[in-house]
């Protein structure tokens, strides 16, 4: 195996529980309380997806406007409950290993500059990192077009590629990809969520995955 | 079977994110991050115990009262947090159905009066309705006391009451007073954990319970 592909939120940076918490007030303040648990399962899949997972919920379409006002109060409402970014434990050392050890690795998100522009300084990466955006493709996950992306600039094989990430979207979008996937509790998943959804192998965190990383076969 | 026991958040009320972002914004601001999946993993759970187990994360003691603060700043975020308490679905219309149909229920929370007194409102339960709180009982959950109380005001005999719970530590609580459970997964756990630990029957929330009440074999 030659390259790790990450995903960004819960699995390199600790603000899973804020964007769910945002997201609930959000839509609790236009008058759709939708349950925390039903916000946190969806987190992290394509904002189309799940707007229209939001309307079978709450059992209406919501207008173009409306939307786009619930996304701007999400972002304004996750930048007052969390102005710093906190990397999961392990994020920062593990990313350097990688460099030092001139291990291709890269990161896909479903995330958007410039919000994300803050965990990815707290990450203290170099700006050459290759860094996979929602903007970059058509589809974000669970479709395989951000993860195939990242592979495509790590010009590593498919089947060289092992993605990293705490969501089944993450391990969805991976196994559409024809990547192997390593899921992370640290969004806040069950372990069984996300190995039957065929996470290769589950690890706590990225401290864990990095004591852990004489057990993937890496290549340097 | 002839009694149902209730926990309250994450059961009962949508509580549980804005518990846990409470919670990583009380511990940020004194300069102890604390990775979000694990504080909701623990929630529900005994704040004694709870306690040792953030001491066991950031590798020291909290003092007194560094904790009475920290639990006091809980408070007062959650509050700031959320505003309203949203009872979860189909709760408040399967509480008036035990009600009405003359089945013996209680709630048996590890939160305490008055922070509980608006999550009690909001269910639409009557003044006399059996609540078990913290202070009646000498040790929270995992230990099985508030359940044992609660069975002891219903009259109930052990092995004639289910535990409804959406955390392990309801599910384990449970085992040790001898009675059997049903997890929820409205408190954000996965299906397979609430099963580990215990659970005799498993559904997404109360209105999936209120539907499913069939499969109980409950006496009225």
């Amino acid at each position: 195996m030659q390259a790790l592909i990450f995903d960004l939120d819960g699995t390199l940076i600790d603000t899973v529980y804020a964007h769910v918490f945002a997201w609930q007030r959000a839509f609790t303040e236009i008058g759709l309380p939708i349950d925390g648990w039903r916000i946190h399962r969806r987190v992290g899949m394509s904002g189309g997806l799940f707007a229209r997972l939001v309307v079978r919920e709450i059992g209406r379409e919501l207008s173009e406007q409306e939307a786009a006002a619930l996304k701007k109060r999400h972002g304004e409402l996750f930048q007052e409950f969390l102005p710093t970014r906190q990397p999961l434990p392990g994020a920062v050392e593990l990313l350097r290993f990688l460099r030092d050890a001139g291990v291709a690795h890269g990161i896909a998100t479903s995330g958007q500059r410039p919000d994300i522009n803050a965990s990815l300084a707290a990450l203290q990466i170099p700006d050459d990192t290759i860094v996979i955006q929602r903007g970059d493709v058509a589809r974000a996950k669970p479709e395989p077009d951000l993860f195939l992306a990242c592979q495509a600039r790590l010009q590593a094989p498919i089947t060289e590629c092992y993605v990293v990430g705490d969501a089944v979207w993450d391990i969805l979008a991976a196994r559409r990809a024809g990547m192997f996937s390593i899921g992370l509790l640290s969004g806040g998943y069950g372990e069984d969520e996300l190995s039957k959804a065929g996470a290769f192998r589950i690890y706590r965190d990225t401290a864990e995955l990095y004591r852990s990383l004489n057990e993937l076969g890496l290549l340097s």
